[in-house]
């Protein structure tokens, strides 16, 4: 129901590849992945060099504001985003019903209820009605009170009280503590704030695009981070960090490992964990967080690696010229479980920085004033036949 | 977080114009827009045509199942269809906390939040899990609880209980019982199906795309109905029908528009209600919903047709060539306070009817399994710039 001159005339049809392929929808200052070099990047650092030199609250100011905070801004970003990671009374009241609703539509399901809720909770405004200070401030409280949803949603689900997040802890820190009660030691952290970096953003991608289609319309940024949120439960989107590791269980032993996938590739099986379809090289963030495994060491961790080795090998000869490497499942798995994450918060714990990335996006958006609306073609039967009597 | 061949390969940029304008996204079975003829279609027949001929479930059948049904299966489609209309306990439950969350962010803010929880009590799955019958019975849930959903939160917004509903009225007339809690007349009860049934597609929006960008991942219906809503809610898209309506009160009597108008006009000003970015013609929408409203008369309806008369005619004298005529606001807001419905309810009673569209158009993209992804050119600062010293 578009009004007078607030939306576009009627274009000749233009044809394009299925699904938009290669179809450049915008322009972004956010960062981009090149699949050839094996490299991506948020604003004009390698997000790499981003992971492994700073801080969950650095690369989230940094794609929220252009540039990388210096110490003071950084304290007194870190002391904002804190305080935010409280839940309105309302909210909390509510999670106990949104948890009993069950989790079988899956784990982000919650998270798309509680962040709906959040939103309408906290009055938040169209994006168009608003001003950019406001629309940071809003997309700044979502991002913050992700992790106390989905930890609360999660100790919810387990029969256990929520746990009130903690002040004088980083994002990074403060989410285990507020998953498992106890504070985490500062290696789990610290490799834990290093994928999440690894996490906030990656190009262009289903739920990334329908965060911005729903914010050109001028929607509030609940509306299109839940947008983002039900995109990215999506099974040709999401993937599952979780499905990586249950490989590893069925294989169970290095001996078993050439048979197990020889078997899998030659039925045509995919084998979860490798492939991409953007990288045309080792994926720079399997690469980045094997290396963090590898810091913990143990059984688990020289297990991976030999199913890496074997598999790239057996692919190497049963698909030449594939190019089929790790993926970021299969070694964020890895890492998750060396943090002691529970599987089921595999995939809540990758959105919860990449609701981050989204955002970023949808202020980006908001800064353009065109509703992004395509066209079909009717393919039906000719109309207008009349419609037989009743 | 896309895995080995279940995504797209990276395409060649593919240049558009802005906002996708034009740009042929998907085909379809479901309906068109004729601009330059003023004519619509739900599959081949004229949607004017079939509101005025037949009932809210005979087309929300032909959209679901691409026929009208014989008279058997209406009477077992409209069965199956009341007996979806009441709550799961505990979504029930957990709507007075919604209500309370508040409507700052607008009306539809609680019908995302319901709806989200709706689909995780009932389990909905993603549509490329399951087959064509169980999406087919995902939609339909989710299509006939949207109207308890709506009233029961409205109801509890003014501090009333919500009202049951019954099994044995229309959709239509079980909308407006719920609302007031009265039986209403047929009258009534057939101008609101009237409405209904003129609004539950109308070609490609934003709202519309979303919910197939989402569909086309494999989200289940809920996740790709909440994004849906959450565009719907956009100021750029989402329109309101009251807003024609409160021009005419802040109009007042007739012996003022002539004045009122050209100052608004000469002004620069929008006349909300008037002017479609799409039909060079009169809406037939527009032309159907006087139709309606000229049945019950009096003086809110005369009023209007004059306040048309003199708009239109000062247009056609201070914008000559612009063909701006009534679009769906204008008389669908007079249809509904004709028919009793509070203002703050007139989107989301357009938002009950257009569930259903979009519930058709999410069948219809499930059938397809290519995800929709276009791609974004990244203009930023060159890259990479070494990440400095924190």
């Amino acid at each position: 129901m578009p009004i007078n001159g607030s939306a576009t005339a009627p274009a000749t049809p233009v044809e394009v590849p299925r699904g938009l392929a290669g179809v450049v929808v915008t322009e972004t200052r956010l960062g981009d992945v090149r699949g050839r070099e094996g490299f991506y990047h948020y604003r004009q650092y390698s997000a790499v060099e981003l992971a492994r030199t700073r801080g969950f609250e650095d690369v989230w100011y940094l794609m929220f504001h252009g540039e990388l905070p210096d110490p003071a801004r950084r304290a007194a970003f870190a002391k904002q985003t804190a305080a935010l990671r409280h839940l309105p009374e309302d909210v909390r009241a509510a999670l106990p019903a949104i948890a009993r609703a069950g989790t079988l539509s899956g784990p982000l399901a919650g998270l798309r209820t509680a962040l709906s809720l959040f939103g309408a909770s906290k009055g938040f405004r169209p994006v168009y009605d608003i001003d950019g200070d406001r629309r940071r401030a809003d997309a700044l409280a979502a991002s913050a009170v992700v992790p106390t949803l989905l930890t609360a949603l999660y100790r919810l689900g387990q029969g256990l009280d929520p746990v009130e997040p903690r002040d004088d802890l980083s994002y990074a820190a403060n989410y285990l503590y507020m998953l498992t009660g106890a504070e985490p030691d500062e290696d789990r952290a610290r490799a834990i704030e290093q994928y999440l970096i690894s996490t906030i953003d990656h190009g262009f991608n289903a739920s990334t695009f329908t965060a911005r289609v729903i914010a050109s319309t001028g929607a509030d940024v609940a509306a299109c981070l839940g947008g983002a949120v039900g995109a990215l439960s999506g099974p040709l989107h999401g993937g599952a960090p979780s499905r990586a590791l249950d490989t590893l269980d069925a294989i169970g032993t290095p001996d078993r490992i050439d048979e197990w996938i020889r078997e899998r590739v030659l039925a045509g099986e995919r084998i979860m964990g490798f492939g991409h379809p953007v990288y045309r090289t080792e994926d720079p963030r399997s690469r980045m967080l094997r290396g963090i495994a590898q810091r913990f060491g143990g059984e688990l961790v020289e297990f991976a690696v030999e199913v890496e080795r074997q598999v790239e090998a057996i692919l190497a000869e049963l698909k030449p010229g594939r190019e089929l490497h790790t993926n970021v499942e299969f070694y964020a798995g890895v890492v998750m479980e060396l943090c002691g994450l529970p599987r089921e918060m595999f995939t809540p714990t990758f959105a919860s920085a990449r609701v981050v990335g989204w955002s970023a996006n949808i202020l980006e958006q908001a800064e353009d004033s065109k509703i992004i609306r395509p066209a079909a073609r009717y393919v039906g039967a000719a109309a207008p036949e009349p419609v037989p009597a009743s």
